[in-house]
């Protein structure tokens, strides 16, 4: 059976919060691109391989649902699983979890497309990228 | 007939941008807040009143999709509207737009409730506020 | 008598601020660099144009000292003026205040190169740009 | 002998990259930040005892030189030293290098002072504190 998800923990820093001594709203899409970034190096492949290859992953959808709030010095767990995969696009899903007590923070997804660099049109995932990202689609029973 | 929309202009910042040369996907969500903060001070009121009011408005949810990309010193445009207004939360929606020629850039919604900050629980968004966002709701004909 | 400062006015976002209630101290370098982004425009050029003629101006040296904390909702004038003028090489200092009441909240410098995108050395600040600049250096009696 | 240094690692993310293609250079303050985060921890303390204690450590002073410029994947080691340790205040020095060749990025330092968070006035540095920071002063000769 495969995998079917990744995580990856890091710590809630100062820069992260605003005034109201909560993680701001945004930086959990920051925080999803992190675990984004871990998530290709850790299948192998990362930016700058994609740049070279003459492809870019622009975002074309981005969403996150706010459970509970993270605070400064939280130990964050972010798992990453692939939602769907079409030739072009991938939905990948985020969910931020609280280290300490599994407590749910956040849930959400981005949409990428392949977009070749030259043409700036949607092209198809290299077959490479797309059998590696396929290993990690939720299991449907 | 009420007025349906705020709109407010500001400029993409270099800080703004990415290695990719255009504005960070996670900077939509800072560009969406900013609206939303100036569209309150329209209305008369900012986040300081709702503190002193014992109340905290933190987001729900957060969404956008993504049109074309923002570069660098471009004027942008952002509409601001209310989609949605129930007794303790409301749905606002963002359109970015590039002033020089009106193209979409992005689309996107926050969802915001009306928080207690004694009890931490969802309250009645008050009165008057609500009275005020009414008159934002997209026109239903 | 020359000029000898231009100065810009923005407010401080929600997300500008940090869990002391107060703007994090790296966002006055954002708020340098918004500055100087109007300071180059008002001038008549901007960063665009900078890479269309293949120059680069990357920071080698960035200081603040803060002085009071600005917080949510405060409107700052950020003074910017030029220090010195070398052949390659250009110190901008920053002032930022509180509109309401002239207080100084922080003051600070950014040194400027001009680099060659080709060769990636120290180059000559083009003549014009130079010209401009001077006109901005702060006046010795 | 004491120990006179801490260095931690962190990876370059994407959106701490700008248009130029490099770390935009207000986010070595962040990288600063997120080091002193870390010695403060390794020492046993964060920023929420100091809350507990009555106490702040707001920054007076931030100063950054660039050497050469970091890039997304980067892997970065940011050093932290003690380079004076006055009764209210502290000027703490930050070394960052990549990685991969030992090539020296960035040198700065950062100045906090301790604050009473009800009078708002300059006190003592906790002296548990003062013994371990002192651990990491600069070895004189």
């Amino acid at each position: 059976m495969p995998q079917s998800s990744f995580s990856t923990s890091f710590r809630v820093t100062w820069v992260d919060t605003d005034a109201a001594g909560v993680v701001h709203y945004s930086n959990y899409f920051r925080f999803f691109e992190r675990a984004e970034e871990e998530f290709y190096r850790h299948l192998g492949f990362d930016f700058t391989n994609f740049r070279e290859m003459g492809l870019w992953f622009p975002r074309v959808e981005a969403f996150c649902q706010y459970k509970k709030p993270a605070r400064y010095g939280d130990l964050l767990v972010v798992e990453v699983g692939v939602e769907e995969l079409k030739e072009k696009s991938a939905k990948l899903n985020f969910k931020v979890m609280k280290k300490e007590n599994a407590d749910l923070l956040a849930l959400g997804h981005l949409v990428i497309v392949a977009v070749d660099k030259q043409t700036e049109h949607a092209t198809r995932i290299p077959v490479d990228i797309a059998t590696k990202l396929r290993l990690f689609m939720k299991q449907i029973l």
